[in-house]
């Protein structure tokens, strides 16, 4: 778990946001934005990050199983204030892809998320069809060097 | 996002484990423990273990805040069944402790977690006291080389 | 919303009950079981009553819908203590039957809820197989006259 | 548990609305938005129609614990639709207070929500403040004969 660099905290690197309200039920006896809370809001703004990519499922067996999911906590989130939760595409892998997403507050980024998504039918990980590996290249993030 | 090490999936790596029921509404509409839910199922789990250390926090400024959490997801955790949260103390730094988790459904490992928790008051981060540190070590897990 | 008979709080007049752990994400800022995770309890402990039951969806369209939760909230809820949900049948309809239950803390009754449910498949609410109607009956909760 | 009087469905009755996202994480394995999903809504869009009210508390030591909650479930709900929860005063008490609340998708309303809070301090439920009887007073419901 080492620090997210600095072009992650920076919703410019993203190609997608959405705003995704908190609730305050979000919030823990801290007074703070619950970490699990966080990872609640992030897996909504990836959600419509990936729906709106419209990649369509081949058959009912196919399915998306979330392989990894790590998140960086930056700053304390607070409540009612919405989160912006940028996203875009990181890695693409054979059988798997990675979304890189980040989420502010008051344009402050208060935490980032890596979420490693592995495609599978009933017989497990299968090769990404190629549709997919293209939308996905579409929404990469171009990483600075 | 590396997969975890072996040992990382042996429930006898770790010094301490709780059970802790799974609850239908843990499902999502793939019918499995949704991967929020998990993270949920790692707090309640990793709560009674640090609960168990019973370190007093010295004033009401003293806060542990969480600052990564890393989830790798190994298989479908599935309900009525309980996990068995497994968990131990990985890294003790100088303001902050690594605890290393995993769960486990009958007797398969479903998923590991590692959280990154940070000894602040209202300056920020600070040092761990001594207790702490002694403490945690007592509960440290011995990572095989 | 009148306030629930004396019966209502004795965890005899009931013909099930399931313990079901609370977790450290049910207290909410007042430090206590927050009003809709003991709903969530509720669901958890309703749900393994009806599972005892053993009653047969005679097809996939065959749904049960959540007409109605009425909830009593008669002592605060604490956290690391398990509630036991204690349930029965309370009214059964043509078309519907409501679950009464009660939760309970330390041999104390913390809350009571009365849910209904309808019956219904792709038409809309039909009426309950009569297997349903024996096997609801054999757990129906005596009420005191 | 009876059903919602036809006004109890019309938005136009409600003094205060506030339009709540909803998530995919509200939907359960029957592909609509939860039950209790729905009570934490409803918990949403009540908090933000009390929290408008500014109503102070005299001391810490005031707390306004939930005494009752009861939900009619009308229509499913669905995501990502947002929901609007309409709310205003049913009944004012002593030392209590009623929010009538109904939920709207589409202009339909699928939820109605009764929620009975009572004003307490240290030693139990005390008399309202004057100030708190005014306030309600102006968001009063005017229900129909």
């Amino acid at each position: 778990m080492s620090r997210p660099e600095a072009w992650r905290r920076d919703a410019g690197a993203y190609p997608f946001t959405a705003e995704v309200q908190t609730r305050w039920a979000d919030l823990d006896m801290l007074g703070h934005i619950n970490n699990v809370s966080m990872a609640g809001l992030f897996e909504e703004g990836r959600g419509r990050f990936t729906s709106s990519l419209q990649m369509v499922r081949a058959s009912r067996d196919v399915r998306w199983l979330i392989a990894g999911v790590s998140i960086n906590y930056l700053a304390e989130g607070h409540h009612p204030q919405p989160v912006t939760i940028a996203s875009g595409i990181g890695h693409i892998g054979t059988r798997s892809w990675t979304v890189f997403s980040a989420a502010f507050q008051n344009g402050v980024c208060v935490a980032t998320c890596d979420t490693a998504t592995v495609y599978t039918d009933k017989t497990g990980a299968v090769a990404l069809p190629e549709e997919y590996v293209a939308k996905l290249a579409e929404f990469r993030i171009a990483v600075p060097e």
